[in-house]
């Protein structure tokens, strides 16, 4: 098979560059390792930055995420006996919008669908191959079994922490974190008891009150790494939740309802640079993984991709290859400040060994809920920076 | 001897205190472990807070401070490549002014003599009593080797973190982090090569170039903890101070002069709370230590003060327990928020052996250079919140 750009993943960050490509007229092909099924239905991020929401409805994604999209003016912050609201809307004039990633993905894979996209599903064995050259291939073995080959001018790995395409950098600089505490996350049949997200520091530690829908809740507790999720049943959950989200408070109650999925998340900080090696080019978790605490890992990707995508129209089309050139430290600046600000949302929020810390949490907590510099901040980052930055 | 206020420690914070009583129509008594000379040669803090130049102003010690003192406007934040000037003037409408903590205390020193203040110097064997009560009193042997004795209706400990005010506090909390790195710190008769601060951020280590006057330089190396002045010799120093602060990048040189002061300062922050115990108050370094990258030892010691003056005159003159009783909690509000601060400063300048946590710090400062709110976050913290936040 021939084409222009050899997409591996099919997830938010592969389909939204494919789409991208098309609209600037340059041809794609995409493997995935996983069923359509399997990668439409992957429990992962629900909060979109304003300029994601931009970037979707300018490409034609908008009619859904308007309709069922919810649009957040800001999140709660707490804290033991205190509740604060940051208004982002208000400090600096951009939301955020609660949509799962499942339903971008859905909506992704409608219109790449009806657009006669080429998807390869449930490959196996991808390999990259030659991308110093102005030939790079990508080779799997098809779900038949068969032996596959796409040739290509360019391949683009959005194909997340554990594919090929980030092994087919030699040499590259790696940072890395792994943080002493892991999520317990859960989804719930039960309207979320709060109107907009919570963020709960709690000396028992860090919990969410998240949401994907009218009906949906999603939460989260920080727990030891290797908790094994069998020792968490509904009610000791539900318990958890309550007494570190604050249930009693000022008269504010949570909801308990049935639990439906149920799952411990380990938390981790990486980057690898640069994102480019000749013709092959990363995006999204393919490069950066951040603790989920920011809201950020499916934003980075979407903001990868806005920036590859025109970059990679100008070399294919136009034969200019300076914005390809400059990609990988273009991504970078954006990839670190929301590596820095994931890290930072993730130490402030969850409790350590050391009673220092606790204090150094609450300090800067009230600061943020009384220093409109310190809430902008927040707000800045948390709705997220232009595409560009 | 009998007096209202037994005053332990005559550094600026007991001075200070003494002067705002005195104005207050309560009298006070100061005893003091060192000569007057010694304290008012101590070599200190250099940074004052708006709020402190106020203060000092609005309690008659205005004159010399406003000649003498240079106002700044804000301060440079640099990394290799890149320095910033943050402009704290434009920023939130205030600023900071470079005058010695050895010339405040020169200038309280003097205003106290005038005024008649009792103090008694080189003393030894300070004690509290009966703080619990409300005759407690201090003991001590005076300079003449004879027990001395004040009784009073209050007395607060000024006395920095080794005297015996803090210990007389029974079951504190207390708070401790001591940082993997300490400074070298000189004084050197050289006009400062530079027109404000310039907090550096460096790959071998944090460099800070400070002032005391138009003739006298003060810079600091990050070095590690447990390193014997000795090895540095002055030719090592000013060749490590060019290199961290960017000698002739830009076209900027540091100039070099002679060093006359040389010496090792350990890092920490430390709390301890209650800042009261029945009649005995804490106030300053006898209550907390911060690191020294913020500027805050000085001005929150003045901080406290400037609470604890007016309430003892409630308490004493118009028999008005509750600001008294209110002066711990509402002190330790700033008290932390400039342990935050001062932490936050010191974590985010100085290297560790972590490569992820240089990217962090590089992202940080990136952002604090380029964001107006990262900006005024850190502008409003250094400046100085209001006395009373």
């Amino acid at each position: 098979m021939r084409t222009q750009v050899a997409i591996i993943g099919a997830g938010p960050a592969g389909l939204l560059l494919s789409q991208l490509l098309d609209a600037a007229g340059v041809e794609s092909v995409i493997v995935e390792t996983r069923s359509r099924e399997y990668v439409e239905a992957r429990i992962r991020a629900g909060i979109l930055e304003q300029s994601t929401v931009d970037l979707l409805r300018s490409c034609g994604l908008g009619e859904r995420l308007d309709t069922e999209g919810d649009v957040h003016r800001g999140i709660h912050l707490q804290w033991p006996r205190e509740r604060h609201h940051l208004d982002f809307s208000e400090l600096i004039g951009r939301t955020v919008t609660v949509y799962g990633q499942t339903e971008v993905t859905k909506d992704l894979g409608r219109a790449r669908a009806a657009a006669g996209q080429e998807i390869v599903y449930e490959v196996s064995g991808t390999a990259v191959h030659d991308p110093e050259t102005e030939r790079p291939s990508v080779t799997y073995t098809g779900p038949d079994g068969r032996p596959g080959r796409i040739e290509a001018d360019v391949v683009v790995g959005c194909d997340g922490s554990f594919g090929p395409a980030r092994a087919a950098v030699p040499d590259p600089q790696t940072w890395e974190r792994v943080y002493p505490y892991s999520w317990l996350g859960i989804l719930a049949d039960v309207a979320p008891s709060t109107d907009e997200l919570i963020y709960a520091w709690h000396p028992d530690g860090f919990a969410l009150h998240s949401m994907r829908s009218a009906t949906v809740s999603r939460l989260y507790l920080q727990v030891p790494n290797g908790t094994d999720v069998a020792t968490w049943s509904d009610d000791r959950i539900w318990t958890a939740l309550a007494t570190r989200l604050g249930h009693g408070q000022d008269g504010w109650t949570l909801n308990p309802g049935p639990i439906t999925e149920k799952s411990v998340l380990p938390m981790r900080s990486f980057v690898q640079q640069p994102m480019r090696h000749g013709r092959l080019f990363l995006a999204g978790d393919a490069a950066h993984i951040v603790p989920p605490t920011g809201a950020k890992g499916l934003n980075l990707a979407v903001a990868d991709v806005a920036l590859l995508a025109p970059a990679l129209a100008s070399l294919l089309r136009d034969k200019d290859p300076a914005p390809a050139e400059a990609y990988s430290d273009t991504a970078l600046r954006r990839v670190w400040r929301c590596t820095h600000f994931s890290w930072w949302m993730t130490t402030m929020l969850h409790t350590s060994e050391d009673p220092f810390d606790a204090q150094l949490q609450l300090s800067q907590l009230r600061w943020l809920a009384t220093s409109e510099a310190g809430a902008t901040g927040l707000a800045e980052n948390y709705a997220g920076l232009p595409i560009g930055f």
